[in-house]
């Protein structure tokens, strides 16, 4: 058996290349300060107390399988927290099904509700799995591009904006989803209220499912506030909202993940997980429901580990966008995330970067950082799709989820480029 | 938004009726004495000393994102474990890969290879799984059903035997795999090597692939022996092999599964991995390491977690089969697993059994169980395709991977069937 008698299938040759992969291997190769990946470089106490828990109860049956759609008290912990921030009952048996990630949610909602001939409207950046998703499922992504406003500086995430009309032109009568994400990686922009209602208005006139993946829900830096738009008059009958406990408890490692939305969608999902992965594990399940039952409690107090995240975050973004700028970049100031993505544009002269053979140049620059200072970033374009890349080439996305102690590795490794710059 | 604006994609379609999700009601509703389900109702120390491990740790590393392919300490000590057992080196980056459990790696397998027009050559009783896999992948599955051989009482696994002419008349040019459980399930049968040396030749005679899930290699009852196709010449190049921690250390709720073979077969599996789920769970991957690297330095041992969980399970075996035969059942005694079939058409006419509209007998009966004396096993049937469920009707299996205790309850119930016969 030799490689030519094992053909590549389609499904496989569209997921083939995957930047996440090559940048895994620099990473463990050259040991860089890691701003690349979304994860954080450490465990908040409250995981950590859960997981204790959990290995301490005598309650064999929290080891053994889950039911499908995921172990009960999650189920039942999802439901009371939602069911407080949607106003509306949201039933833990056929409203929500606990997954292997966000990754696992999405993967269902596409795969469950797209086959061939469908289109899917994609606001764009966009996390770099629907793509593949969409195109596996059999369904064409029709690209929507979030647009700078010429605010000049400085620049904030606000800028960036959805135009209705191209909005509008991208929906029609094969449309079957729109899949956004809000607040959106890599911008770290949360969506304006006339932007959803627009979003809204659309999906409701062609009759179209929307797909929220709304991951940094709990990374919104005050004064600003997520909109959920499952709330909007309408949509909660068409809308499936991804979540991850993962991200909202900085334990990206867990896997533990979730989606809801009416019944009538939830079902399609539901076989597809079965299928994939049969049931989340239970362990990790319990382990969120213990920190979501405590989170219920504290919600919108200062002692609420959300809270305190989201001031945690707000801080970092500030030093590490002080950081930045001293060191010649331009970064887009987030209202909310993980990330953010700064413009290296006048470092580009100065510095002498090899890009391979077609690749783009924020490929370039950002496998020159790892192997020539020992910073990882990932690039922009990797969030965009062909014809727009070209424009994102000069922006550089880094995360700022991390211990204060390692971000104040970041200017003395930034102090570096000094010695690069001709 | 209607019911009837949401068409079911076609690989919705497919897996829409699920046994597993309508026993898992009935049982949440009866709460019956669960030998349903593969799974345990007990934790062993190993496990629970692994978790108690991981969630002490100090290292938060192992609570973020492992990198898709697998946590390197578990690729690790599997590439140890199994490059011992098949006598050849097994490389953890190139050929194995961590998955969400077996079902996972049974996913990422058939989508990974299968496309429209290919034959995938089914050894029937299966895991109710792969078929609608096949399905969905767009591949056919050709069957090929153990028969029973006419030894008469003792019934036991052995009886039942893979038809090399049978299994001649399946593979074909258009044969792009061949799928077999050894142990099987629900059987409790192992392959003979005269049945592995069939397979073998003709894998290599219509250059196909061969997906062997092997999850219950570690029950197999002494003076018998575990035996990998991998090994056999000219094998390793086409064969996957799919393990389980969840069912080697009976934790099924962990999903913490695996799939090794050479690397351009792999290859095609990682890309469906990476959009599916992405990555495993790293620190449930963390504990079974820990527990694979303890299991390494004891293997063969009588200390050897294995050892004494075979020691076991065959002693419930035995138990399980002598209780049946006293209440009327004629049980097919296994050599391997943690199920057994027994056939109650002994108890047919005397029992009051209403079958539902179109369900195979033993649908009716296990419902009927569940219900009227409080005892879940599983019907037979959907272990079998549509043509052959009606030979297999007289058959229930039941899992006897439980606690001594639970299996006493056993006798208790099976009394009651005296009430209901007529």
């Amino acid at each position: 058996m030799n490689e030519e008698t094992i053909p590549r299938v389609n499904r496989v040759k569209i997921g083939d290349r995957n930047l996440w992969r090559e940048y895994g291997l620099l990473v463990e190769r050259f040991k860089p300060l890691d701003l690349g990946q979304g994860h954080p470089d450490f465990i908040p106490n409250i995981a950590k107390e859960a997981l204790l828990e959990v290995a301490n109860s005598s309650d064999s049956s929290i080891h053994q399988y889950s039911i499908s759609n995921g172990h009960p008290r999650l189920l039942n912990a999802l439901s009371k927290l939602y069911s407080t921030l949607l106003k509306r009952t949201i039933d833990p048996n056929t409203e929500l099904l606990s997954t292997m990630g966000a990754n696992e949610a999405l993967y269902c909602a596409i795969l469950g509700l797209i086959e061939d001939g469908d289109e899917v409207v994609v606001i764009e950046p966009f996390f770099d799995l629907y793509v593949p998703l969409i195109k596996m499922a059999g369904g064409t992504p029709r690209f929507v591009t979030l647009k700078k406003s010429c605010t000049g500086s400085p620049n904030t995430s606000a800028d960036w904006i959805l135009d209705p009309y191209a909005l509008e032109n991208a929906f029609n009568e094969k449309t079957k989803a729109v899949i956004m994400n809000t607040p959106i990686n890599p911008l770290g922009k949360i969506f304006e209220i006339a932007e959803l209602q627009k979003i809204t208005d659309l999906c409701r006139k062609w009759n179209a499912v929307c797909i929220s993946d709304e991951v940094y829900e709990w990374m919104v830096y005050k004064p600003r506030e997520h909109v959920r738009i499952a709330t909007f008059p309408g949509m909660w009958e068409r809308t499936l909202t991804i979540g991850s406990g993962g991200k909202s408890f900085c334990i990206t490692g867990w896997k533990v993940g979730w989606v809801y939305g009416p019944d009538k969608l939830m079902n399609h999902l539901k076989v597809i997980h079965q299928m994939a992965v049969y049931a989340g594990s239970t362990p990790l399940q319990e382990a969120v429901a213990i920190m979501l039952e405590k989170e219920i409690e504290l919600l919108g107090t200062p002692e609420s580990f959300f809270h305190k995240m989201q001031e945690n975050l707000k801080k970092n973004r500030d030093y590490v966008v002080d950081v930045l700028r001293r060191h010649n970049f331009l970064p887009v100031v987030p209202d909310s995330g993980i990330f953010l993505i700064a413009n290296w544009s006048n470092l580009e002269s100065k510095l002498n970067i090899n890009v391979k053979n077609g690749d783009y140049k924020d490929v370039g620059f950002t496998k020159w950082l790892i192997e020539s200072i020992g910073l990882h970033g990932m690039p922009s374009t990797m969030f965009y799709n062909k014809e727009n890349r070209n424009e994102m080439e000069n922006f550089v996305r880094f995360c700022f989820i991390k211990d204060h102690e390692t971000l104040e590795i970041l200017p003395k490794i930034l102090d570096k480029l000094q010695l690069h710059c001709t």
